[in-house]
């Protein structure tokens, strides 16, 4: 179906990338904290960010760069603290990071963009990323993406990262990307940052719509606890070495790439809800029937963040009572009797109505599903129709474990 | 500083109604099932349903005679199904329940309201209805309200209810409320019901009104986990016994009787808190500084709604970066230089950065607070402030414990 292939390389399997990943001491723990990408050439660039009041530096540090100028050559990232809620003394520091950056590539500093993850209220220890910089930039490589994506994490248990490729006549184009995020696991250890990379030519605008939609029909629509962070990030560059045509307008090649643009991006988000803390498999809900994209996706994702029924989800209990109330609450007005639920291939619910089922299989499917016997991935699929109309869409989260509890209530301040 | 006081009684304080509770055998358990509350005359009545699509047949009644005839005799509330999701054939059940109250009652139909808990899918057991309903009429009495409260429960650890007294003049004016609701916790158990009845005299429309701003400062600001039900309602029986000078428009008296409407109101939606599933403490959520009232108490239930947060709760982790990060994913525009936060007498944030606090000090004060130590409640409080605006709102939550996920995972259906 899909007219593209996985390739290994993440970030770096686009033409004219460049990546690190290296230990700086900004972690405690002595892991990797310090990522950079590098562009060999002016990339498009476009950001998708947290709607939060409470933000870190380096989220509005971006969003008036990318206001300013929509293009940029490196993507600065550190781990270990977040530098939000840290006032003037952190709007510097990520000013005085994005200039190190700059002058260590022979840059503009308006090239360089920023994101941080960590400890709120933390500043970036800017000792040790002072001398971390030049280290990260001269270990830049074109096979560094993986480097990368490991420097990118903190309470990840696996790194996260793709590359996909396609063709545009005979030549290659790629897209990668990297992600982070499990939820908000340790205490403000909080954020979603998501990096893509691309070696199509795209117009500006045109990258910045297809990134906004490839990020509604991926990253938000994964909820692992409904909280959102201060510093949730998604950055795309798009730098042309591809040397296929420019995409200006919408057509067969720009929905291409945006088809495989959003296929990266749903990858990265269905990895960070599989590693949703305490989650044992990943919940997909996929909610045709409704008036639009829109509505659909916004129904699936109140279905998959209902901790009533994640709490089901673990105890493998076919519960169609706790979707069909998640669907009833999702603010989007429909028929209850056209509602239709499905738990893979067992039907449970018709015209509004609950129908007899085996429910010892309905649960052996949802165990099943949960060790990776029929999606070969740990995928437990629930399936909703509301209606007659055309939107569908989807949604993904995990379920709700005695070790969610765990993790977030025995961290000691 | 409130001109009233508690008095015993509950429902059936306030002159003029009388209510029962009985084991009509709808409920396996044996417990009682069936609770109608009367008023000897014709009393105003108000209601606020359910915003869900999937919505129980009783919802679907009680809102149709309502916009009707704003009035009514009776409510008869069953416990053991929930009549949702039952079509027609749970139409037309609703209808028979109403027809026989009113014989029993030798009222018309119309003047009764109906309510349902329990199963979602379930139609009532109409057999054991009907033979319940002369039975329960035949009870009603003056001092049924606990009997009535207890019949309405379902998961409920405690039954909920309380009424309060105030004097027009020399002339006594009373509310009394009771309700159930501890979260969704059986499969489909889902739902908060609430009746209140008050013997003075109001107009439909301020009665209507009054019962609406009531809801919005109580049961709407209750967050157990964020699931709500295809049943819940609240339905208020104003009936005039008082001998009270009617109340047509707003005023002192119009207040007066609004704000103990309102406390019967917040009382019984901190007790649903308090019996969330699992729950170690009820936590209370004051928001000042806003726009309004209504976008304080959005914020406030943002925060009081936080997986993350009411993880640190059960932890006794005063962890202001959680409560900093939902106040600002709330969907309220504010300034995050404004933002203050004080857990108890510890102020945790100032100007939207992290204070130097006593942090072992701190969790002490959470676990004194959770053990009932200083309101004589097992209330932590939380305080934030957003700005310079006039708007204030609490909200009502818990803590999420090992028992949430317990009870809502290992229930098989």
């Amino acid at each position: 179906m899909a007219d593209w292939q996985e390739i290994s390389g993440g970030v770096t399997a686009p033409r004219g990338y460049r990546a690190a990943g290296i230990v700086a001491g900004l972690k405690p723990s002595g892991l990797p904290d310090l990522a950079l990408i590098v562009s060999d050439v002016d990339a498009i660039a476009a950001g998708v960010f947290t709607t939060s009041q409470v933000r870190a530096a380096c989220v509005d540090y971006c969003r008036q760069r990318l206001e300013a100028k929509a293009s940029a050559r490196a993507i600065l990232c550190n781990a270990g603290q977040a530098n939000a809620a840290t006032g003037a003394q952190g709007w510097a520091d990520a000013l005085e990071s994005a200039q190190l950056v700059g002058e260590a590539l022979n840059i503009p500093p308006e090239s360089v963009l920023l994101a941080s993850t960590g400890v709120i209220g933390h500043r970036i220890k800017m000792e040790a990323l002072r001398a971390g910089i030049p280290r990260v930039v001269a270990e830049a490589s074109e096979t560094g993406g993986d480097a990368a994506a490991k420097a990118i994490c903190t309470t990840d248990l696996v790194t996260k990262s793709i590359a996909l490729e396609t063709h545009f006549g005979d030549r290659p184009v790629r897209v990668g990307g990297m992600c982070k995020g499990s939820g908000m696991i340790h205490p403000n250890m909080a954020t979603m940052l998501a990096f893509v990379t691309c070696d199509a030519a795209v117009s500006p605008h045109l990258w910045h719509d297809m990134l906004r939609r490839a990020a509604d029909r991926s990253f938000n629509q994964v909820t692992v606890d409904g909280d959102t962070s201060t510093n949730d990030s998604l950055i795309g560059l798009a730098n042309g070495q591809s040397r296929t045509p420019a995409i200006t307008e919408m057509g067969a090649e720009a929905e291409k790439l945006e088809a495989m643009l959003t296929a990266v991006c749903q990858h990265l988000a269905k990895a960070i809800a599989r590693d949703g803390e305490g989650a044992t498999c990943l919940l997909e809900v996929r909610v045709a029937g409704a008036k639009d994209d829109a509505a659909a996706r916004q129904v699936a994702r109140t279905i998959a963040g209902s901790s009533l029924l994640k709490s089901a989800i673990f105890g493998r209990d076919p519960n169609w009572g706790r979707i069909a109330a998640a669907a009833g609450r999702a603010g989007l007005l429909f028929d209850q009797e056209n509602l239709r639920i499905q738990l893979g291939d067992f039907l449970l619910m018709e015209n509004g109505q609950p129908l007899q089922f085996d429910r010892q299989a309905a649960s052996e499917y949802m165990k099943k599903a949960a060790a990776g016997a029929y999606l070969k991935e740990d995928t437990v699929l629930i399936s909703v129709s509301i209606g007659n109309g055309a939107g569908s869409g989807a949604a993904w989260g995990c379920d709700l474990s005695y070790d969610y509890v765990k993790i977030n209530a025995e961290y000691t301040t």
